[in-house]
């Protein structure tokens, strides 16, 4: 069990999003997810993000988990869907990825290949001064693209 | 044609995303699209996105936009991504969609509707004390949920 599903604890914080509601903001990506605990452990343990809530649902019979680097103002959440009597999910063509920057990139893929994450693009540049990026799956089989952020 | 499409011109800000690079942050979600027009009028025109850098790269056949409600280090921002050679995309069961808070809910969606934008699933509150949330599809048939940050 990942360290995250063994500490979560289900809350309420519904109205987070009410901070700076003057303006429109990006809120989150969901995606439905089969395990959460593979997810959470890809997602927390692999990748650093911290469980924000979590909602059981039980009249849709779906569990909901926010997932994010800080809160919900912060921006850039993630909700992971388990839908109950669903464990099988497909992926169109259409929907691409997300991307989470790291400032240490190396590091960051050679921790979660100790994982068994598998990483489908190698360290790349594709411009002289763009960043370096790469590409791994997530347990579902989404891709998740990883951006450098600190320079040089 | 949208008031965005009008005015974009290319930059390449790519290191705008090396602010803050201490710390892992989520940085966009990527869908593929087929008419940057009618991605940035429902985007841009109809929910409020501003255009943050273009991306075209003849090798690789693809145009990218990055858009959003602040700068990179905002977080959360939309990669449109179109490629040159394909015009029809599919949509998976696994993807769900993008969040973005409105301040005005009906507002945003009477605003919405007026561009011809179909709403999917009108206002609705899931717990007593959370915020109301509707669904609208984009032009490319990707769901986008707009919930209410302005409580009351």
């Amino acid at each position: 069990m990942s360290q995250a599903s063994a500490t979560i604890k289900a809350s309420t914080n519904n109205w987070v999003w009410g901070a700076d509601a003057t303006r429109p903001r990006f809120l989150h990506t969901m995606i439905r997810v089969r395990d959460f605990d593979a997810s959470l452990r890809f997602y927390v343990d692999g990748l650093g993000m911290k469980v924000l809530d979590r909602f059981d649902i039980e009249a849709r019979r779906v569990t909901a988990f926010f997932i994010g680097f800080g809160g919900y103002e912060d921006g850039g959440c993630l909700e992971l869907t388990h839908l109950w009597d669903v464990d099988a999910y497909t992926h169109g063509t259409g929907y691409g990825h997300i991307a989470i920057g790291v400032p240490d990139l190396p590091g960051a893929l050679a921790k979660l290949e100790a994982m068994g994450v598998e990483v489908t693009q190698r360290p790349v540049k594709y411009f002289a001064d763009a960043p370096h990026l790469a590409f791994v799956k997530d347990p579902d089989g989404y891709s998740v693209e990883l951006i450098q952020t600190r320079k040089g």
